[in-house]
């Protein structure tokens, strides 16, 4: 019975503790609170949960760690780590077993990491008619001849004042009321849900009120803080979605769930924990005096109890998981989602730490793969209730296609995998510091020059130490992807042509067998390697692209147009986009190049609408029902057309024009 | 630092642990959760909370209890306590205090125990029209043609087969309905509160479901167990209210709350854990195969989750505290409640343990001093709807007035004190075994025949060992007045008479100074002493009686009436009462016998049929603002009234008169 648990300890993060003998190092990264990327679902595929194991006596942990305490390597990791790397220690989390005392080393590139996400709020208009809103009112105190209770006192007032009738009160509400009436002197402010509930009360003239828009990504999780008396956003915090640990698509998650009797109620907790850290942050940060760029809300001294209304969107399968809901029926045809309608719940009973009264509001789902993140694009950029035809393109770990206007919507799902997000690529990375995310090649010399994450001057004016180069994000990639294209490097099919091989960059790699072409030389790096972009990873991106594309292309069949009046990008992805760039790579189809603009988190905007706007909520509602979702992969010609769109287009007066549509 | 705290262990019940050093032995009681009886609130006035000391070398618990240990004797226990009691180590649990190691051995008198409560369900005329409803349906599974999710597949069944629109459901019913609706081959019941919100999805048919009508007196807590399908009581359970051990009325209750920070909340923890209790008993009392009382249950099996409706009517204070709602404005003029209005919320928000999703309504409260409980009253009787004017008095620890018919209703709340319980009395006690509960005195021999609860057989036909008496619980008092005065041993004006004085039962206690009765020689009981009626128990039972007869007067006069069509009597107590005995002391205003009815617990009743009829519930709104609360002490000529009706009525024919009404 001695030896059934172990010493681990993960460095650099000095975590450590006792797990059970047997399970894997991921496994034990999850029960220390280490997190270990682990974007395949621990499918001992991707290879990015790698880690090092130390040999040797740490006396001040007091244990003897050796690479034998890790179980006997299997074929998989023969296969994805070097020789180097196996003579150096490395091992795969999701495959090394814990079988005696570890000291562990998480490499930088294997740790699920803090990242820099770009999805600040846009300025868009929205009328301020919040969901909660606050009013004061005074009143004469109770005598014996006038006994009315507190509440109808209350309630008799708001009905003269404000015609608000037939109000209910939560019981936390409740629960202050009386102390609030007689220390406020028979003045009080209440919050009111939606004309229907008092939801906080205090007394005299007190009208602090906050409300919280939540976009939930599979990858990225954004808050944006909003003064419900003025609309104004007083903040914008995003960190990844934890869930990142267990997979990096929904797909993956999903089968989390269905491999693992707790892995609904761990994926759910995990999420509102990185909500209540958002919360946290913004609580927070409203009460130093620092000079930053939250410096409007640095005099604010915000508690968690301000705030008194949350908005949330996101895909169906976060929808889902957040509430825990059975994701499983989302996994298989016919993709039924539990509900379609908004929700409005307690916060309370998710664990949300606002206001305890304070409800929570989530945008419906239009399908399994058509969630409320798309209802939020659509609230931002109300299709529905515009003449000109627009194609709304939203893109982050999936793609979500809306076509249509006033007459008729439709929308669908594509598969685009997670390449444009970095992932699934050999040096892709998310959108963090370091990461190359614009690249132009000289179509004569071959020279690339780039600019990365967190640092403002390109390459060509750096010292190449400076750079510090770590890996490519989804921009990134589409740039290089398009701007070898554009210097002939790589051809129609998508294979390197002729004139690569005679570039100085280009090379094949003995090891991995793929040919590849580099970007950033290892001096350039912080990462003492080259990084390239290679044959499997320009295949990947024409796998999305070719999703993107098809999905545009047999919606317009769908819907009998063959043009188009404009086309939004969004997404986080989208508002780094060169246009240009994606129409040259086929991304997005034929069309002027002033109709394309990039509308960042459109889906972020949407939710704060929702936040902000009663009406937004009853036309998400509305909205569900409206659009015609379209299931691509059961369209007629769906494989034939994207096998046809993997292709680069054919380059016509710089123009790249959309195939005929019959 | 080291004698911070001390080892107590409590005797017979053996709890013990470590408590901090200066607290009170009742204080160090509750930490232990063991009950000792403090009905005056820890006022150092009652002498209920008698503990004695043990002293000695205990190893098997391996400490040294002493006298010493537990502080010095004040004033108040000099008073209170005999002086054979002091020399035994007797002291007050409310003064004494923990200053080492204790061994406290608590007398029976002193355990706030478990007790026998008459709170059986009367057979009452409900029309079945639960607040919950179940319906089974069943649907075609979606395909990618249909592709409507769950609950809008299940709504539209529900709509077009029984005509329910706009249907809510709680989120514990949504996490269930996908896998509810794959594993009975999309066949479904669904639980449906007020036609508004899906509570509660299970696969196939499957219409089991349960309400739960809890009556929470200020010292008995009563629960219903029903079948929503049938309208059937299936249980019965009572218990008493754990909150007795912080005072024994609702005042001492608002003062405990007011002199401890924690003080609501703990109270209200109490009565929640009570209420869980009496769930727990329900659903084991359903597995069970015994013959009982209640084996119409034996062979169901009843789960918590089967649950899935709660209905909970109490007074003004208990309603309060429950909810920690703040019940410090009850305490003082004008006596004002948080809401009037019913509540309806959700189980869980109250740790209640039923179905998750369950929702409890709580009746209106009146005023301060009228509560939900006489709604309920009024919901069984429904004088509101009857051409007769009936007065219905609802005796509890405090005593509750209705008078009127449906074209006028008047209702008024009068201090009885908890003397008809058997509080304050210096043999009462609460309706336990071993109470005597009726009485008859000879008028010649003046000898005394009683009957104690848990035992058919009156005195005179038992051995007096057999008695094993331990005192006089309400309606015994009420006896031991009644025939009393019958007997001609007590005067109108409350005095033991000259002819008492001849007596062998009457005597003077030199210790207490008052004059006493003795109704059970000291062999006849299990306490070893005489139980006796003394002078002051009965001005405290004139004081009671005078407080609701004076009530009655008053709101007649108010209603300008100066004869009732009917008398009812409700209450735990009042199906105990002699109506013959209680027109005699002047407890009930002058009317036919033949018009006075015992309706025993109507406010359990109504509770009940706000249960089971949603109708009733409506009708429970509109009573708060129909009835007009009448505050007795205002009155202008309450003081003399109240003196006058302190003095026993003038008998003639055997029937006594109601005083003469301007």
């Amino acid at each position: 019975m001695e030896h059934k648990t172990a010493m681990v300890i993960f460095q650099p993060s000095g975590r450590r503790g006792q797990v059970p003998i047997g399970i894997t190092l991921v496994e034990a990264s999850r029960l220390l609170g280490v997190d270990i990327e682990a974007p395949c679902g621990e499918h001992q595929v991707c290879g990015k949960c790698k880690v090092r194991i130390e040999n040797g006596l740490f006396e001040k942990f007091g244990i003897r760690s050796s690479a034998d305490h890790a179980g006997s390597f299997e074929l998989a990791e023969d296969e994805i780590l070097s020789r180097e790397e196996k003579q150096d220690g490395c091992r795969l989390g999701c495959i090394a077993t814990v079988q005696g005392d570890l000291l562990i080393y998480v490499p930088e590139s294997s740790r699920a990491g803090k990242q820099v996400v770009s999805k600040a709020a846009r300025e868009i208009d929205i009328e301020l008619d919040p969901g909660v809103k606050q009013y004061t009112v005074k009143m004469e105190a109770p005598t014996l001849e006038d006994g009315l209770a507190d509440f109808e006192r209350v309630c008799q007032v708001l009905e003269k004042e404000y015609g608000l009738l037939s109000l209910d009160i939560d019981i936390y509400a409740l629960r202050s009321l009386s102390s609030a009436l007689r220390s406020g002197d028979w003045e009080i402010t209440v919050s009111v849900w939606m004309d229907k509930e008092i939801i906080c009360v205090r007394p005299g003239v007190d009208r602090i009120g906050y409300g919280f828009a939540i976009d939930i990504g599979t990858t990225t999780i954004a808050g944006y803080l909003c003064d419900l008396e003025t609309g104004e956003v007083v903040d914008t915090l995003s960190m990844m979605n934890p869930q990142v640990k267990y997979g990096e698509d929904v797909v993956s998650r999903i089968s989390y769930h269905m491999g693992n009797p707790d892995g609904l109620a761990r994926m759910s907790s995990d999420v509102i924990k990185a909500i209540n850290g958002l919360i946290d942050k913004a609580v927070a940060g409203s009460s130093t005096d620092d000079e930053s760029d939250q410096d409007r809300s640095a005099s604010l001294c915000i508690r968690e109890e301000d705030i008194i209304d949350v908005a949330i969107c996101s895909n169906t399968a976060m929808h889902h998981i957040l509430l825990q809901l059975d994701p499983e029926p989302l996994g298989s045809i016919p993709f039924t989602p539990a509900i379609h309608h908004s929700i409005s719940m307690k916060c309370r009973d998710l664990g949300i730490k606002t206001h305890p009264a304070a409800n929570v509001f989530f945008l419906p789902s239009i399908a399994g793969y058509v969630g409320g993140d798309t209802i939020g694009v659509m609230l931002a950029e109300t299709p529905h209730k515009q003449k000109p035809v627009q194609l709304i393109i939203d893109i982050g770990t999936n793609g979500e296609l809306v076509l249509g206007n006033r007459e008729k919507l439709l929308c669908s799902s594509c598969a685009t995998g997670p390449a444009l997000e970095g992932a699934q690529i050999e040096f892709g990375m998310r959108a963090a510091p370091g990461a190359i995310e614009r690249v132009k090649i000289d179509p004569v010399t071959h020279d690339v020059d780039y600019k990365v994450i967190g640092r403002k001057v390109w390459k060509s004016y750096s010292a190449p130490e400076d750079m510090k180069t770590r890996g490519i994000c989804g921009s990134g990639i589409l740039d290089v992807v398009g701007e070898l294209f554009l210097a002939g490097l790589v051809a129609k099919g998508g294979a390197f042509s002729p004139k690569a091989h005679e570039s100085s960059r280009f090379r094949k790699n003995q090891e991995t067998g793929y040919s590849e072409f580099v970007l950033a030389w290892a001096e350039e790096t912080s990462i003492g390697t080259d990084i390239v972009i290679n044959q499997k990873d320009i295949r990947q991106i024409q796998m999305a692209k070719a999703s993107i594309y098809t999905g545009c292309k047999l919606m317009m069949q769908r819907m009998g147009i063959t043009a188009l009046d404009s086309i939004k990008i969004a997404g986080a992805f989208g508002t780094h986009v060169d246009n240009h760039l994606a129409r040259v790579i086929g991304l997005i189809p034929d069309c002027l190049l002033e109709t394309v603009t990039s509308v960042g988190n459109a889906a972020g905007d949407g939710c704060r609408a929702a936040l902000l706007n009663r009406e937004k909520r009853k036309e998400a509602d509305q909205l569900w029902s409206l659009v015609t979702y379209i299931e691509l992969t059961m369209e007629e010609n769906f494989q034939g057309e994207l096998v046809a769109a993997t292709q680069f287009p054919h380059m016509v007066d710089e123009f790249v024009h959309l195939d005929d549509i019959p």
